[in-house]
């Protein structure tokens, strides 16, 4: 169900795509954690994340999807690949995408070389390829450990260890234009997804304004629905909201207890 | 660092790409589990995923973003959107994909009317949604609750609680060409990436059949990288963990311990 927009005209909609960089995450090895924060993080400042993709580590492939993304979304979030090794290959990927060369940022250079003297490390040339940032793109600060994120065009180039990626994430918000509010409310329907689906749908179609999903769950053999209602517009949530409401109250009355999904 | 083919001639590379479907996963409010599962177990099969995407329950969001993903991959599986409910689009978008009508599959109707009757639900319009199928799909079972996956070119498409998606993904199995394994070993660095990173540069381009990833980690204030060769020359792979397992204890005698990220 896409994200209804109330009033394009007026105030578009302001839209992400994420793209994770690595091969240990298509891999099955790393378990990402970074999409939901990032999406949960932009959302509450207004922002849609309307697509993700994970791409290993080659350069053509991270080039394809980066160009794709930029080119549609209001802002593109990148996560993994900035570190000091062989395979950390995004910023080169980002020059490349936008067509610009690559070198050592003389500002990312300083505040490298003092970082690595005041922790008592070589600032040899593998800690220095963390200095090297496409031509226009702006540093984003690292306060755990130094070595900036970027920022070029609409993208923003962020470490995949997330603890650092969230702080990135905190530095550059600033810079984020902020969307109307996504309000979304959360209905526990403790009934079959198949016997809530006729009245679902007709709310539904009733508040196009909102959009309405529904999440199976099973918890300790008791089956049900979480329905999540979305929209920007909250006199519409709200009067979805009661509609959801009163049906599954009207079900759980009427219909037997869930003991299978849907 | 793209994984090496060691013989394209005469044995090509099974590849997969994963699409998760869902506006809860985009959103933040559902942690995908799926991708990471699905990796595992293709790799188990000498299957590598190449890509993942993360799209909306939009119909033409999920029919471009499979177009792009079965013409370039040796299979794709979806997960998500299978359900009775309207938010639940991923057969229609598959039929549209593939240009082709969808209607109820008779078999699969057969089946679910049977699940219904056994557990007492009545198996109205919504619950029967479950049984479309697009033209020339064949079912794929599903022990835990009956509705099916369904099987069409090489996009096999999934539930997506994970629960569910394990188990058709074990019904499917059978009907996946297999590839040779890839095999991965894991060197553990008690060493900065920084100080590691020339060393292992250099092993990667000694190496070039293996692929040879560092992630850096954090635990207790200790820092370090895991070092993940991975190759389908097992001779190969020997001989590069041997090189950086000699880096890694050259490196752990003569510098530092590392006390910070790089």
């Amino acid at each position: 169900m896409e994200i209804p927009v109330m009033d394009t005209k007026t105030e578009p909609t302001i839209t992400a795509a994420v793209l994770l960089i690595g091969d240990e995450i298509l891999s099955g090895r790393t378990k990402d954690l970074n999409l939901a924060y990032i999406a949960q993080f932009l959302a509450a400042r207004g922002i849609d994340v309307r697509e993700a993709r994970v791409v290993p580590d080659v350069e053509a492939e991270i080039v394809a999807a980066l160009n794709a993304l930029r080119a549609r979304y209001t802002y593109v979030f990148t996560t993994g690949g900035i570190g000091p090794t062989h395979d950390d290959i995004t910023a080169d990927a980002v020059a490349r995408a936008f067509g610009v060369p690559i070198s050592h940022h003389p500002e990312a250079v300083r505040l490298l070389q003092e970082h690595f003297r005041e922790i008592g490390r070589e600032a040899n040339e593998a800690r220095m390829r963390m200095a090297r940032l496409p031509e226009g793109a702006e540093m984003i600060p690292n306060p755990v450990s130094r070595a900036p994120g970027f920022h070029i065009g609409n993208v923003f180039v962020l470490a995949g260890v997330p603890k650092i990626m969230q702080a990135m994430l905190d530095e550059l918000a600033p810079k984020l234009e902020q969307g109307r509010l996504l309000h979304s409310r959360t209905v526990l329907a403790e009934v079959a997804e198949g016997d809530l689906a006729t009245g679902l749908g007709t709310i539904q179609a009733a508040y196009p304004a909102v959009a309405i999903g529904s999440y199976p769950f099973e918890r300790d053999g008791q089956y049900g629905a979480n329905i999540v209602l979305r929209s920007r517009d909250v006199a519409q949530l709200d009067a979805a909201e009661t509609a959801v409401r009163k049906l599954v109250e009207d079900l759980q009355a009427r219909v037997p207890e869930p003991k299978a999904w849907t």
